[in-house]
């Protein structure tokens, strides 16, 4: 899909079809994940690809779900929860900017994974403790974000926020809508 | 294009051609940035967009090129420099959170310039009370990346990384090659 028409598609989803996800399918979007942007090109970034069912289900039981939509848009463990989740670590010692090389590569991972009709949830709110135990990771890396990923199972959709309200709503159709701010609100030219 | 051909393809460029990028292309690009994941959807980031030549060059003098391919890929006013910016602010009291949203939205600036026939290099490395001076930005925000944006005048490649040797580099033609690592490397599976 042109890259035009993907970023204003892809959505975030939380909502997901209990149908596993393809290995071939998580690889490939590391594989897009790995070309991203990157400080000094150090490629810092390592990738637990989580699918046993018993770890997801460990994993998505320390996640915490968009509090504007909860509980409607927290899924239920064996209804429409993931089943997979990529948890990015970094090294323990490493500086703030393997935080954006992170934002970089997860939004990769989105946009490769929207492409192949999935959808992720990308997380910074959730017990690192518990994926580090559950992954068995070693004290030289931490669990920055988690990233759950899947065949989507809803539709959330955009509009042009107004009067800069982004606060993201359910409608009566139970349909997501995410607030985005007009590009002119953003951009001041010199 | 593809994101799929899109996401290898792109490279950072370091070498631009003379020739202004127009307004609407720069818009273009915060247009798809605007559709970035963010931390709950609080939209955050703004951006400077500097093209006014006088302002260009005092941002372009305070800027930090790459080290290992330096001199041959630190660009030279009105010979190889980039005649646009944009700066990437934020709240000064933000939360981290937001160092990774502007990972994701610089990484959509990039892949929107690409598929436009742009090339981008994102700084970190830049001296931001000179930015904050130039752009006259007021106490409430800070500037947190650069991101220069013209039309390419190189042709860097990537290339599987061996042993681990990141270290990008210029060959005999003076082409740039990026080693990447291979994407088993990066994956440990669960």
């Amino acid at each position: 899909m042109d890259f035009e028409k993907l970023a204003p598609a892809r959505r975030t989803i939380r909502r997901f079809a209990q149908q596993p996800v393809p290995d071939a399918e998580l690889k490939h979007l590391i594989d897009m994940a790995r070309f991203a942007s990157c400080g000094s090109n150090k490629q810092l970034l390592r990738y637990l690809i989580i699918r046993h069912p018993e770890t997801v289900k460990t994993v998505f039981d320390c996640t915490r779900w968009a509090g504007l939509v909860a509980p409607r848009r927290t899924p239920q463990w064996g209804i429409d929860a993931p089943l997979a989740f990529i948890a990015v670590t970094i090294p323990a010692d490493a500086s703030p900017i393997v935080i954006a090389d992170a934002g970089a590569a997860i939004q990769s991972i989105e946009f490769a994974a929207w492409e192949r009709s999935l959808g992720c949830c990308w997380f910074a709110s959730f017990d690192p403790q518990v994926v580090k135990a559950a992954t068995a990771l070693d004290d030289s890396r931490k669990v920055l974000y988690l990233v759950a990923v899947g065949f989507p199972a809803e539709s959330p959709v955009t509009e042009e926020a107004v009067d800069g309200d982004v606060a993201y709503y359910l409608d009566d159709q139970d349909t997501l809508h995410v607030p985005k701010l007009p590009v002119d609100e953003l951009c001041q030219w010199l």
